[in-house]
């Protein structure tokens, strides 16, 4: 089965700061007054609001409402990290294709520096069930969680702090050409990646995701709809959301601390939109951690397991490699709008308007949602 | 357009208590797996896994884990009160119809008196934006939220606590008939509703619903499958969600403070389900408080506004009334499981299993999910 049903017919974000001087709400309505107005809409078009969030932005139907926007045919709010943005994608499409909605504006927005900040331990409503085996440990913060990765990578297969290192500085490089980005013109040496200290061995600073303020929003419709619109649709071809099999919750009783669901979803998502990894002109990875650009590269096939810091070294993830990775900055460099941002970057190679970042002749942009055992893979074409 | 894809094949519950004993991931494991087991199937069976929550619960992938579930091929956290039910069964029915999964169990576990009460001041993650103009002024918890509606009632249409206290007194007499509720067995006469203290003027301590523990779920599937499984399936037949137009978030800004989103969705749903008013069996009112009953009647079209009152007095909503309401005891007297529960007394209804309080010749059911500005109506039928 080929998707061709749903495709993003605009995008919109606030500036990305460290400050915003507003409310979650204004950032909210900003980015989706933003990504209606550049699909060529307005407010009056939209009747289907959708976010993810973890307690800290506003509800879709409270930005419906300082919107302006009447009595929306459909709405979810959903509960979730990174992993959230594939449910609302996947929601939206099943939602327009139902016929419940017909043009869905999906948000996420966040200050992620000035309010409520993940990186702190805290920062989450209350102690999930599970972390009654980590808290007494001191386990507690996803820097934490995400070197348990590092090192059992580094452990299996010799990883170096050089190797993701790397990784950092290939994205920085990236950010530096884009000038929404928090890191814009802002270099990054590997020699200044080694010299940063270290958060959670073998993570150090410039291994962890900006902390950032800041909204994004798509609007999704039909792609009949979309072709009739202001700008060339970009289609979702397929997806996949899910989680590892056999892998309890994290971090307990993992079997294989290297593996992401992106193993587990790719072939499903891949099939849906009837397109090979050769098809693929750019990755768009969920990267709040250095490691999880690793992992992720191998689960998507790139080369084997263990063998994705050398691929890194290679050169072949930079803007002018083989397979070009957030090509935005990412959330290492950009900004963490918690993954959004990643996808609106994919719209916008997609559409061939990424100006000095620009990949060459994109067709096919594939974006991971998740690090974990959870999450989606997501495969947009033009 | 009528909808007749989706059914829900099983039903199942917890004991509902005031002091559980165990955590809410147990709890989640034993209502889906009684649900799984309802329908007349296996976790093998169940490739789709739902939930919604207030930061209180395990999540989706995580309960699957537990039960041993394989990767699932869709699963969705909905962060809502009340009304996240009614964005569950649409979700899961979308889920279902666009082939992403092919049975669903979709659950709602809380530790509603021994874990997160809702009822007190601090229990969400943290202050929404909209606070910041309420709280100043003490006004803070579900219960004088819920006053300011009866309150309004009484100072337009003359509503009296006795009227309200009817509402619990009816749900009471059904509780008395469930084995399963709290209140089984217990009385309630309007004198002791009464005499029952204050909570937030005029709502007394029993038009507040209770605080307990414990969960529910259900099984949905294609109609065609569910007909082949144990019970006779219970026909998803409309649905209807969003938020009243024109109006912010609550509390602020209202035009109008005692008409829900229910008279704005009604029509959608009896149009998609192909159903009058006439047609409807029994209702299943999301119930927290008292007067939301009586709001929930009017906008459905049973009288007109102001009028619930007195039509409640003539005792038109008692099991074998014109229109019975919450016959399992609803949130007020059976237990609460953020309205799961009612929906499960629904699929009972229908499948003429609900014993002593069995409305004869159930054929269609009403469900509501929500309270206030934004929610869900439900048609189910046999």
């Amino acid at each position: 089965m080929t998707r061709e049903s749903v495709a993003i017919a605009g995008v919109g974000t606030t500036a990305y700061t460290r400050d915003s001087g507003t409310t979650v709400l204004d950032l909210a309505v900003q980015a989706c007054s933003a990504a209606i107005s550049d699909a060529g809409l307005t407010v009056e078009d939209i009747d289907g609001i959708v976010t993810y969030q973890l307690g800290d932005s506003p509800r879709a139907v409270e930005t419906a409402a300082a919107m302006g926007m009447d009595c929306p045919g459909w709405y979810s709010d959903f509960y979730d990290g990174g992993a959230g943005l594939a449910t609302c994608v996947v929601a939206s499409s099943m939602a327009i294709d139902s016929g419940a909605a017909k043009r869905v504006v999906l948000f996420r927005a966040l200050n992620g520096r000035t309010g409520q900040r993940f990186g702190r331990f805290g920062a989450e409503a209350s102690a999930a069930n599970w972390q009654q085996w980590t808290l007494p440990f001191g386990l507690a913060t996803p820097p934490q969680f995400a070197a348990l990765w590092a090192q059992r990578h580094a452990a299996l297969y010799g990883t170096t702090s050089q190797q993701l290192g790397l990784v950092a500085v290939t994205l920085r490089q990236n950010a530096n050409l884009n000038p929404q980005a928090l890191f814009y013109q802002r270099t990054l040496s590997l020699e200044e990646h080694q010299a940063s200290r270290v958060i959670s061995s073998p993570l150090r600073l410039f291994d962890c995701c900006l902390e950032s303020d800041g909204a994004a929003a798509v609007v999704l419709t039909t792609t009949s709809q979309a072709s009739d619109l202001k700008h060339e649709p970009v289609i979702l071809g397929g997806y996949a959301i899910g989680r590892t099999p056999a892998h309890s919750y994290p971090p307990i009783d993992w079997p294989d601390h290297t593996t992401t669901f992106v193993r587990h979803l790719v072939d499903r998502a891949f099939k849906m939109a009837n397109v090979e990894l050769g098809d693929v002109s750019f990755l768009e990875l969920y990267d709040p951690f250095t490691i999880f650009v690793l992992t992720q590269l191998e689960d998507l096939g790139y080369c084997e397991k263990g063998e994705a810091g050398a691929f890194v070294a290679d050169g072949h993830i930079a803007r002018t490699g083989r397979v070009p990775v957030n090509l935005n900055g990412g959330l290492l460099s950009e900004a963490y709008v918690h993954g959004l941002n990643n996808l609106v970057e994919a719209v916008r190679q997609l559409r061939h308007e990424a100006g000095e970042r620009q990949v060459p002749n994109a067709q096919v942009g594939l974006v991971t949602a998740g690090e974990g055992e959870r999450g989606g893979v997501l495969v947009f074409h033009r």
